[in-house]
């Protein structure tokens, strides 16, 4: 662990997060809030939102800090179940000082990638970077001089099947917590996919639902739109039709080509899913059917 | 007419605008700023594109000032045809002082119309309104208070033909230039918009081509999508397909239901609608194949 | 009270809003989660804000649905001294059912008012509108033909505090909670200032701290700044240095002379001035020192 | 020089550039169009803009594409004399294919230098780096590894005359046609300034004019505004007060403290300042008294 991280840790060390996930009825907020402060737990953030007040679910994510939290975690965790069964709750303990392990999977083109790298090495992205996966050499070279493990695996459709288990075996070797899709030019697999459930986030190089699929800057130019844009999505078994975690644009005009569309679109792909990534690994993201809550 | 726009037109009474389409090459800005120049008129703005400088298409808008314009027009009209015929041009002659004269089409929601009436009464917008045309009765008294004439047209599918041959001779009557869909909620059949080619506006409540068709917002809700947007076109014969002249989005997240988003989605349509109607109107749209080239 | 007021009064009817600062420290969400659930009132939405976890100061802010909540109400507020007291808390309650009252203040541009009573006329203001004053006559005709009481009080610099005292009486008499400026060109008194602590909601046409004062569209020009903006805030004494609530900006380049500058401006002023004001209705807005806490 | 720089080189080998300032009079754009016609040059792109058609200030900007530019252009030059002394105008000619040589100064923090050398590495930005100057170490490591000379020069308020003296010598053998400021946190004296007017941009961490001068997150934090920007524009002998090129903003709230604040300025003024250098180096920008016109 570089020395960077190991201060962010430190000053994180006692910070804990609480997803929760159940039907909304009254003394929810009550039960989880007395429970935290009998648990010597203080909230230091609070978001909440429910699908209808009357019958509805309800949503809550809890930050709480709490003195020697890693020492407690085990106990609050096992007094926690108490309550969850109480109000049939779904939900999730994570701890900001056991950061979460990511791999970046690229092809040939490192813009989306370096920018997560950038943020990694200035201290903006609370997570390991555990490997690097790609069907190509060249990002090997910026990735080992940052001391990450870079992993050249050759990929085309016809070899799919053994080039996935070798990256599922490589995932559990680097114990990896989440998947970055940074232009990751190859089709994943159902079977990959099951492996990972909304633990791949992509970035598709437009505002989807529109232009799904291949070469959208190409169609982008082609329908004539006045706005481009990027969305960051979980994967699932429907191409590019996964839950959206964030999305953006900007503004081209007749003058730009598919060239000029594409350097623009690079700079909306690298904010959007950095911010993507930097959402999930905070732990902000609920999946619910085929959309996100975001707790900003 | 109403007193701004006298005064208005006064302002503007020597601006003539000319915009010409031909093939790219050398030679054509020269030929056509001396023939302004020889014509005694000055070039106050000028845009240009090209395709391709080589064996592309060459689009050309030159706003120029010249004394006693009207006067003289019909001169520089005539003498222009000698260059055109050279380079074997398309192009249009066009003076601010003949205000082009509009027909709004509305339903039952009125939250563009009014937009459009507002730009107007602010003398934003430097056009006549002839006439608002709806098949709803809701907006006739709003209209009639600012001097404007309102028709009432029922109209449904059943009767469409009907209805149609009603309002082209309406639009013949008013000698309307330019036709607004503000939230007009009926099908125009292909014999009605081949009457006004590039000439019907129409705003769509969806950054196309995502959402095409109905309910749009209902769709986005459904997909979760973290922006929203609208988009104003020109009305071709196939349904929100037509050359798109401005679109924009607004930011939403998941605790934004479809009541919630219809009300964001109002002003982007308010505003979306306003720049392209006024872009129309000043002469600064090229309807190229199915895309737009906008000279801001 | 008109019609679409009526409606949604009925619809917000059982809906409560709860304020609140105090010293930061272990147990306040529960002691007011669990206080609401005594009284039979869920959490719909709930958000909250420290200075710093470990000694600074705690912001919460909690609507709920109650049922017969205008019933309950005393008994609520009655209870809850209780806990207030315990945790020495500041703290309000208001209910959605009862309308704030507001009045908006303007001088002879109307166009800030208009989109306030537009948007109060689509049901998009939960707010009633008790009265309109303006020293011109200007706007009297469209505020009186929507059924708004407007108050035509002629004002200079030598009449100053004649004129206050006439405003501050009809500010008794109409029972008003909160005073818009909107565009209204007059400066007020430190006394007029005192009798509406954070109360007053004002439009200046810059992104201030930049062009305070007088003319800022014209020092805009003259500095050649690239992005114009608009700023609303609560009026102090210190002239354009009140807590921001809201800013907005658009981009403009060299060609927007202070004609078109201030055309650009009225947009972003509408739309900034109108955030303001909801944000404020629905008590949204905690002012600390010279800044604001907006829970969205 | 890099490979990817050679190969923009050869494409661009044959645009030139024409910008242009004198009286606005009828017969400049015929004149000048005319000229590049004869000399067998092809318009390709053309902006101009006029402070008023009648006795104001006209620009000009064209791009034009000519065979065998580099062969021809000392006779292009040459002739051009005639009419520039004719319309008494200021003029200059620029080259794609010769490269703009830029000097990047840092002090310690290097995100807005490396913005600037990824664009570049990327193909996005047509200048050749010639070196690199920093009164720090920390960047040389990454400035080599780019194959660009980095000097470190120590810097402090008692030594300034001295470093600004190595500082020039530097740019001269190094032919420097633009300063970068990239976060260079000394102070230029007049002296260093007037040797290079109009070559020197900064980036400035505030929309200018607000929080001018120190410390501008701090102040901006203090005011609690709800937008930051940064800015960047042309050295002069007026702090912060030089001709502004660009600007943007970032949307923040009241939980964003300084440290917040300053990530998310980061990211403005990389895209700002990257842009302003874009344009710079394009000859895009016409500095008039304290402000810039910049033909996109």
């Amino acid at each position: 662990m570089s020395t960077h991280l190991e201060k962010q840790s430190s000053a994180m060390q006692n910070i804990g997060r609480l997803l929760i996930k159940c039907s909304d009825k009254p003394g929810i907020v009550s039960a989880v809030s007395t429970f935290l402060l009998n648990h010597r737990a203080n909230i230091v953030e609070s978001s909440q939102y429910s699908t209808d007040p009357e019958g509805g679910t309800f949503y809550l994510r809890i930050e709480f800090h709490s003195e020697d939290l890693l020492d407690q975690k085990e106990a609050i965790e096992k007094d926690f179940r108490k309550i969850a069964d109480e109000h049939d709750m779904e939900y999730k303990f994570s701890y900001a000082a056991e950061l979460k392990r990511a791999a970046i999977f690229v092809s040939k083109e490192p813009y989306c990638m370096m920018e997560l790298l950038w943020e990694w090495q200035n201290g903006d992205l609370d997570a390991e970077i555990a490997v690097v996966v790609s069907n190509h050499e060249d990002s090997r070279e910026m990735v080992e001089a940052l001391g990450i493990p870079f992993h050249y695996i050759p990929a085309n459709k016809d070899i799919r099947q053994e080039v996935e288990q070798k990256q599922i075996k490589l995932m559990e070797e680097y114990k990896v917590d989440v998947l970055i899709l940074a232009r990751y030019m190859q089709i994943l697999t159902p079977d990959f996919v099951s492996h990972f459930p909304n633990q791949i986030i992509n970035i598709h190089h437009s505002f989807l639902p529109a232009f799904i699929g291949a070469r959208p800057y190409e169609r982008a130019f082609g329908r004539g739109v006045k706005l481009i844009g990027a969305t960051s999505h979980y994967v699932t078994n429907d191409l590019d039709e996964g839950p959206i975690i964030e999305q953006d644009i900007e503004r081209v005009d007749h003058r730009d080509d598919t060239v000029q569309l594409k350097k623009i679109g690079r700079k909306i792909e690298r904010r959007v899913l950095a911010r993507a990534v930097k959402w999930h690994i905070e732990d902000r993201i609920i999946v619910e059917d085929n959309k996100t809550i975001v707790f900003h």
